[in-house]
């Protein structure tokens, strides 16, 4: 029952691991498990990408990203293949959109995360991208899982947006089982009844996901507010409830986006964002480094 | 519908209280009101509340009531009426109880919180307590919150465990509407589907009742995760989202605590805790002395 | 987790009263728990209580109250006292209110029903009504739960609009355990993320709790949906779900009505609606005569 | 806000439509919308569709269809491709179990309908069965809703375990603006905080859908309860609700399936289930008779 036997449903997940020898690929056993991604490592440093919702264009592509980079993040999002509500919405550039991303890598030296919807599609999001996103209303599309599990490539596995822990982890499951352990998880809000923010941003489902495995674990704090205002403060609580980085929509004029316009964070304010994004993440480290305390149950 | 029109709802409960002129009571006019707590105000001081979940006895409070006090807390809490979903648990030692905080508050020179669930017991309550709480499930109980509009105490206003942001600026507004202005807000987790913490802690909603109400709002990460492993980073994730407060479950021997056990935060290692707090406050301060940013939307 | 174990969960509910020997007082033991109203008994009869959300005035009262008679109702409802999200929401005559309903019981001989939300007010309220509401909002105000348990009439419980089944019939346990045995629980709608109804009105839990209460359930079609268009299916559904009996909203001009316009039945269509009802009715208890089935898991 | 403005939540719907001509195709304008299933047509008469949760064996599955033919069911269900949580449970017997579902068909002469996952499974499942199912995980699946879009045979499009109307009918939008028009809805139930039951089946929807959309809508009490013995009551108010058809889960020896065992409506009490069913539409139907009463708000 909700409100009831919190200890006991940790405990369920954890016994039907062990009963269930492959699942040794999930389970936290003390180490942590690292994932580069361009110069850097998920899991070691702490990993900020930023970029706008969609790739609408080139050059105000180009010109984010080179900005973004002048900013000091570690990678460049940007969505191609755009999951829509409705089917008269924009649904994203597509291939001449992953050609841009590639462009922006080329010429920033960043790595780029993009999500891919159809099984069919994987092969040429890999040919493109540095890591494969699966969305939030694609984390239980189990043949998706499965064609992911066979590349060589990082997958950025989004919890459904009203998955438990328990279902979350059972989908990275499907792709460590299937072959392929580079997988980071991130956190981007669930639904609730608050309707002041478009989904509740689930903080504390980073130190309940860290008892249990070795994946690391960011935060998007943009799609989880729906509102810009409330970005900067959700980063720099993420940073302290020990994300292990963070995936921000950033966009040059965000009253003209064409997705998601509300959230985009403006690039102008950004480099402030990310200072204090770094001064939290170095405050966190000082933490890390006194004796290691008990383990609370 | 959720997930759409976030900001128009956020409109639509500035307007509900524009065409309500009492309303301007609630709203965030610029100003902060600053609520008097022992040697502290919130609202201008980050104010930590500590204590065990109910009190139990009278010497098992008062030593951790001053071992609370040598840790620098600002404040105690403690239940003596205890909301319980069977009528066959513990339901608090009452007025016993009320005499116990009395004494913890004399010996240790701090303000004592202590929650009260019917309107009968509001006189009784404000002879012993310096701050009445408003529980969770009594957020909406409209005699009590009558109740409390007419004593010259502050009210700790806990967020209902399924409230929206709207309702639950609806509850405190009674208490504003009816005279009594020391409101503070407490957020202590929602319920969600998510079962490996008890509820869930909606630290956006942090920032986002800053942008309508004036009033101070602090947050509970004991009930809302119902594990005291998970405590530490969900309170500096409450600072950095920026939290006025903390109200932390805190006892002794958690493993014999009457109610809530495996949430009670061991006092031994309050001490340490309350540092991390401390450093984080402070770092954020240095945010809030940059120059203002623009207000996004 | 939600969706799994839901066998072991209603166990669960099961065991934890089996060693609670008070419990037995709850617990579904083959028999069924007959509570008298008026002329009826629910239990035993299809009892349909109907009337407007709130009373008004003294001559539309009584003049619905005699149509409603005259249709063929088991008992009149009407609130005195309204449980308002906002302070500044019309609150319901109060005790004005209370006279107007004992005059509308002397005038059509229907027993009334009327939610009380202070516990100093049940007294009051029991000098008028032959039946105490207890709202969805007061299902776990135990001072509340505590008081009607002391009383000589019967109880409606509504469902707290987010409670779960085990923590109903807990609420329902503190009435029982207090001394008073004649408790009607009543489904009204649980919040869910489906927002083209107000509520959701939850028929699986009429069998559900069934199988684990002896304590008649009745369906409140009205709050739950919020629509009066959705009015006539939802009552048919909840005959055919097994329900004891229905509590719906009728007023002369819903248009007028003060409190959830939306959701009041019209007046001028309600001898159809409670016809098709009784023809319902007749067709369910037709079924009952068959030789009883095996229990299913 | 959840409990606010349901009829402008409605409107708006209505509105969206409005402004995009092509969702004309999904609107209700009067006219209900007929998809041909066997010898039965969705929206003129009531579909009962039955079977096990999934394929097991050639020969289990033939003695069942049989049984389920002769109780006079009007279609058969079957899974092959399961969507499990865990990547180490049974996932279905795949191309084999198509091949046992054809041959049911052939000696049964009933129309059998399956699930399908991957878009690159569609073309494969079209080979063997007359009706593609859309689980309830893939409603936002939008390259598999683009491939059935283009297919020659009926959808049926199962509701998102969390979805709203809005979403539902825009899932469902995805297939008609694609070009098949033969797509029926499956209410299954929705998550909740309940947990005695394993979803939350939302009989509301079923009349409130009809009032925006002319597609048929069938209701399936197996998934939503998660236990066999709420299956009766819940397909008995499904009829009363207004649901056009029943999809439900029949076993020989429910205590044997490999899949969602408790709630397998054990196949030999299966005859006195259905006819309860068909006495209960019967009276539904001599409702319809009566004159039509005037649309309510």
């Amino acid at each position: 029952m909700p409100g009831m036997g919190i200890r006991e449903q940790a405990e369920e997940i954890e016994m039907s691991m062990a009963h269930e020898p492959e699942r040794v690929l999930l389970k936290n056993t003390g180490h942590r498990t690292l994932v580069p991604f361009g110069a850097r490592k998920f899991g070691e440093d702490f990993v900020v990408i930023a970029g706008p919702c969609s790739v609408e264009d080139a050059s105000s592509y180009l010109e984010t990203a080179r900005a973004l980079r002048a900013a000091g993040v570690d990678g460049l999002r940007g969505g191609v293949f755009k999951p829509r509500t409705s089917p008269y919405d924009f649904q994203g550039l597509g291939r001449e959109g992953l050609k841009i991303l590639a462009d922006a890598r080329e010429e920033t030296g960043l790595p780029v995360v993009t999500e891919i919807m159809d099984p069919r599609d994987v092969e040429l999001g890999c040919e493109y991208a540095d890591m494969i996103q699966i969305g939030s209303r694609n984390m239980q599309n189990f043949p998706l899982l499965r064609e992911v599990a066979g590349i060589q490539k990082p997958v950025l596995l989004k919890r459904g947006m009203q998955a438990t822990l328990a279902e979350w982890l059972n989908a990275a499951e499907y792709v460590l089982a299937g072959g392929n352990n580079q997988v980071v998880l991130c956190e981007r809000g669930i639904r609730t009844f608050e309707s002041s923010t478009r989904f509740s941003l689930d903080l504390s489902i980073v130190p309940a996901a860290r008892e249990l495995t070795h994946l690391p674990l960011i935060v998007d704090p943009s799609h989880s507010t729906g509102r810009s205002s409330l970005v900067e403060p959700m980063c720099l609580a993420a940073v302290a409830a020990g994300a292990d980085g963070l995936l921000i929509e950033v966009h040059r004029r965000p009253a003209e986006a064409l997705t998601d316009r509300l959230q985009q964070y403006p690039l102008d304010l950004f480099p402030r964002l990310i200072d204090r994004i770094r001064r939290t993440v170095a405050l966190v480290e000082t933490f890390a480094q006194d004796p290691a305390e008990p383990r609370l149950p």
